[in-house]
């Protein structure tokens, strides 16, 4: 569907979410001609706020997360242990992990891993930072939190060579079955390592 | 996921994100995060059209259609055949059957079908003014486009109705076969209609 929107304010806006990851021109009509049955004011406030997001937006300069302020609420938060930082790709992944409130360190966003096939090096990565603040600082706990993939990996072992000349515990976020899994519906990389960091049964559920 | 996004202007883009059809909280941090990595211009021109768009909008006096005039581009255009109405629930039919580039004549937009079970009845569409244009008007074809549904069919029937007292021809689209599908794949109740509704042969593919 393409063309004629008996409308430029329209075809504008279809042109515009275009753009967006995942929108086509059937999904960005419907969002228009839904925002056109809405109030003048709902309308607004989100081409308003989507405005200010890109003009105003911040990132923090000591982990990279976006905030509203040059440093952002986890790392000038007093309640969070400055002593353990966990690495991660992007911002999706500290949003994912801050979720299941099992962290109450601190994190350092990467802004990708190392990846040849996409020409990604460690240079292009927000790796240099994270050596000098464990040079600088005062950590005791490195969890490296990237994806489980060959990437990740390869991002992970780059990361341990550069920082395993610190005094500091280098640990990586657990590999195994999804809770709720099947055996028999895990495949076999995944059952297999789940099998080789085999842990102490604590003698507790999940 | 929900709660801490670390920005305020973050949050902000993703509730009023949520409010369109079909976008979750994923979707929406996902929309905002590429929004980020974008240029402010793109940010600043999506944010713009959508504000422009539901604020300037105009509905043509004619047919319903959305419009940056008063009255739109197909009831202005002098090629169009001003003697033959087609009658669509909404914007998207219309623009749905413009991009068939079958249809020449002129449209008229009910604004929805009659639906009891939604409570929306004769009085809720834009039926008066349809036999009000073709009291006044000059229409030798009025084809109802309405969808393929128990609603459609009321509606249809309804329109019939207020409509049969005219001297104009009333026709309905085609049902039958989708072009490409097989027989056997076909629902019982569609295959049953396309027999019943067979026509001529022309002796020409599709």
């Amino acid at each position: 569907m393409e063309g004629n929107y008996s409308s430029v304010l329209l075809k504008n806006v279809v042109g515009e979410l275009t753009r967006l990851p995942g929108i086509g021109q059937k999904t960005a009509l419907r969002l228009a001609l839904h925002l056109l049955k809405q109030s003048p004011e709902i309308a607004a406030a989100l081409g308003e706020t989507i405005i200010k997001l890109r003009s105003e937006i911040k990132y923090c300069t000591i982990c990279n997360n976006i905030s509203d302020r040059d440093i952002c609420d986890v790392c000038t938060n007093p309640k969070r242990d400055q002593t353990t930082l966990c690495i991660v790709e992007d911002i999706r992944d500290m949003l994912a992990i801050e979720n299941t409130a099992q962290f109450k360190g601190v994190y350092h966003i990467l802004g990708g891993i190392i990846s040849p096939v996409e020409g990604i090096g460690p240079s292009d990565l927000s790796i240099a930072p994270i050596v000098d603040k464990v040079d600088k600082g005062n950590f005791k706990e490195i969890i490296m939190a990237l994806p489980a993939t060959v990437e990740g990996d390869t991002t992970n072992f780059y990361l341990y060579k550069m920082l395993k000349q610190f005094n500091v515990n280098i640990s990586i976020i657990a590999r195994g079955i999804p809770v709720g899994d099947e055996l028999d519906y895990t495949d076999e990389i995944t059952l297999g390592r789940s099998i080789l960091m085999r842990q102490p049964y604590q003698g507790i559920k999940g």
